[in-house]
């Protein structure tokens, strides 16, 4: 069988490979057709050598160059969807239609037109004009951004595809991208189409590469290599430290994506208002793509009562009713299981002990298990071992007073959310939980579930350690998700025909936004 | 002997110490008298705990009252010029006027009050508000920052009247400083002034709290604590670099300012312009404060010729003839002699080889050294080595192809700087320099020597590992360096009574910038 080649340096060729994997198709275990190789590191430095080349070639292209090469490439992607969705469906089992073709497609391609939007607008680069001081900055490429997707999202958070892939080409650098194991044909199509639509607007050749897979530690020196600029991953806790680790101790700025339980806190008076139709809600957002989403309720932090205890009856029975979903690997199958055992062996209880997994899948019976607070907060860090899947832990408290303090024991999430009354009764246990919950999230919510995280301004998809590994970054959200493969450049007494054109004193596009003596403005400087 | 207390919780208290210490007067080598604990985890602990309920208690208070705060210290700080002046003078030598009382006070002054300006404009939050997605979201305080300052500038970036301590306190959040054990006398002046303005203002017990010393050990907990929010660090490469480990291992953001030689690339026709003014310029700018500037330029580039001996010998006859200045310790001195032992080991030739250090303070003579450009890239690490100090190594390049050689072997540094003719003679050269220099670098100068660091709103004084630990952030500039200290916070279908007041439709100061909808605004949300 042959391999499949990377593109490396505008070319598709043979891997420098002594090993090799195939992915599986999660819907029946067998592992599909086409073999892939893993790279040693002749092909991390090859590409790294390329990428280098492409960024210097890169920094001399306006915002409307890097624009038009999204575009044409959100617009391949369209053209390709029968390829794609039938590819990530095989390799995933996620369905075909909506999830594929209807939602992450076009929120992918989406995700590119905004991202090119912002290249040519180049408000993203927070242009700082300083007159009396003669000193200017903004924000420029930080050079080759290697790029780590997860298995859960084969389009929107694709490594050649995804929200880093675009943000961190819009701001004006190449991507190395490994492909995660889990989806490697997708990936590779995703290449091919972003290939072409370099080619066709004229961008350097590194500009986009893809490898498959590499050692663990080529994985660790190819984020620590000199010639690399930061690194975008989104992923397992465990692999996730390991490339910081490497990338820290050199200076490298790498803003990872990890676990994340994303609490739920429903306040009393909520359940008496609409109980039931809570239940249904959280049913239905946690066991939604079979609970594999990033922001995924994987936490419910109650007090105790009648009420609650109907909530619980309701969401077990919902849980133990629904068909069960395909997980993304062997590994998710594995993990989850092992994970839902230790919760148990913690003192978790299980509320759907009867339901059994149905298919020939990788797959887990829906799972809800129950702790009281009391336990929880004896051992804070076990109980809040994710279970990525179709699981959520509810955990039962004493009173509001334990609710706050579960609060304080949680870790940094993405989402953190309160379900309360509408007409006031349980403001005041808002109050108290609120405070204590906001600083351990990125995004809180009030009514509503975390699963959706829409591509707005104003979006943080990010949060305290161990969420991501700072939280002052957003991973989704144009133009904030550029910022993050950025350097700050300051131009002090430079003459003014050097200056980079967003820096001098026409407005370079008319509508660029800039601080210009500390106001905002799309004009001119001295207009 | 008595030992100085530390200020904890809001009160001047014995520390839990096992060893103690006392700083040297630099001029005469002689221990100053007050005495200083070192302190044992016991403190840490203490100020750890009092500053995480400060955290808490400054999410409620308003920029303004922040802003009172730091209004209040800026004029006590005035008040005791006479105070911190003698004592700084005595634990530094650096010379009281002008440097002291005349510049570097009024710097810290200016800084703490643009701090205050920042803090009650509101601006530095970046409020991003969605109203379609109804989503908002804004930069929020981040909770405790442990500040370790460095021993050349005791007022303008002092651990409790610095850079870092305004940004981190206009940013919301409590500060634990750890003084610089070069200066404890004058940080103990800074707490007793920061404190009694705390107290005057309202400001809860925890805001400002002071430690003289630690041990490593502790130092690596104590930023690795969950009570701690982030860092921030100016000083040796070697400390800073354990600093980061143990934060990075943790998630917790910590910002370094660590070594940096700022190089200078000095082009053939503005020798021919004005190369004995720019000897002059040179030899004052590079010997100013006895070269103890995080940017003094340790590092010039030339490209060989007549007119490049002749500025060599004018600059080693004005390192020659020039006064010798104290440096600030008995480790500066050690390290300054070791550091220029190790580059002419490496090959650098001594062009002050006569002048002898007068004085019986610590000092080290004016030092030039030169060494080929083939030499320097045979081992760009080796001659890369800062020696901080009154010292600078010339790099005399074959030719402009190797000057450029010799940038893309640069480390990251704060500055870079291209000194060129005025009528364009040196352009060509300029455009070959410039983008690989760039890069390199946070600040790029044109004709103009790196050592001023004016507080504008467009300066950075940051860049690329190892002179920062991230490079895309500055620790000087207003309101630039406050962001550093703040966490995302995104409010999702948060009700609008339950927003932050800054999220709200209502612009809470009628002057805040806020992005609305995809437009700077200083207006209400809808009008």
């Amino acid at each position: 069988m042959t391999l499949q080649k990377i593109l490396i340096a505008g070319t598709w060729r043979d891997s420098n490979s002594t090993r090799s994997f195939r992915a599986d198709n999660p819907a029946t275990k067998e592992a599909l057709a086409d073999e892939y190789p893993i790279s040693s590191w002749e092909d991390c430095d090859a590409a790294l050598e390329s990428a280098a080349t492409a960024a210097i070639a890169m920094r001399s292209l306006t915002g409307d160059q890097i624009a038009s090469f999204l575009e044409a490439y959100a617009d391949r992607i369209e053209q390709r969807k029968h390829d794609l969705v039938e590819m990530a469906h095989a390799e995933t089992a996620l369905p075909k239609a909506p999830r594929l073709g209807d939602v992450e497609l076009p929120r992918t391609t989406s995700q590119l037109r905004q991202a090119a939007a912002a290249a040519r607008d180049g408000s993203w680069a927070n242009v700082t004009i300083d007159t009396k001081a003669g000193i200017r900055s903004c924000l420029e490429a930080i050079g080759p951004v290697c790029v780590f997707g997860p298995n859960n999202f084969p389009f929107a958070f694709g490594s050649i595809s995804g929200g880093d892939f675009a943000a961190a080409i819009a701001a004006g650098n190449p991507v190395i991208a490994k492909a995660n194991s889990s989806h490697p044909g997708t990936t590779r199509i995703f290449a091919e189409e972003a290939h072409a639509a370099a080619q066709s607007t004229g961008m350097p050749p590194g500009i986009v590469q893809l490898i498959y897979r590499t050692s663990h530690e080529d994985g660790e020196r190819l984020v620590a290599d000199p010639r690399n600029g930061a690194v975008g991953y989104t992923g397992s806790r465990h692999a996730g430290l390991k490339l910081k680790a490497a990338a820290d101790a050199v200076g490298k700025p790498i803003y990872l994506e990890l676990s994340s339980i994303n609490p739920i806190v429903i306040l009393s008076g909520v359940l008496e208002e609409r109980g039931d139709a809570l239940a249904a809600e959280f049913a239905s957002s946690c066991l939604m793509g079979t609970g594999q989403f990033c922001t995924n309720p994987g936490l419910v932090i109650l007090v105790k009562g009648e009420r609650t205890d109907s909530f619980v009856n309701s969401v077990a029975e919902k849980f133990s009713t629904a068909p069960v979903g395909t997980l993304l690997s062997r590994g998710v199958e594995k993990s989850l299981g092992e994970n839902l055992a230790a919760l148990q062996k913690a003192g978790a209880e299980n509320l759907t002990p009867n339901t059994s997994a149905s298919g020939i899948g990788y797959c887990h019976a829906n799972t809800l298990l129950r702790v009281t607070g009391s336990s929880f907060l004896k051992d804070p860090k076990a109980f809040q071992a994710e279970a990525f899947g179709n699981a959520s832990l509810l955990v039962i408290a004493d009173d509001i007073e334990q609710v706050g303090a579960i609060a304080d024991s949680l870790e940094g999430n993405l989402t953190g959310c309160i379900y309360s009354e509408t007409t006031g009764k349980d403001d005041a246990a808002y109050d108290q939980i609120a405070p204590r919950l906001r600083v351990r999230v990125g995004r809180l919510l009030n009514d509503k579930m975390p699963t959706g995280v829409a591509v707005s301004s104003a979006m943080n998809h990010g949060g305290p350690f161990p969420a991501t590994g700072h939280p002052g970054f957003t991973a989704v959200g144009i133009p904030a998700s550029l910022v993050r493969f950025a350097m700050l450049q300051c131009y002090d007494n430079v003459r003014p025909h050097r200056l980079p054109a967003n820096l001098r004193d026409k407005n370079p596009t008319g509508r660029t936004w800039r601080m210009i003596d500390g106001a905002w403005s799309q004009g001119d400087v001295g207009a």
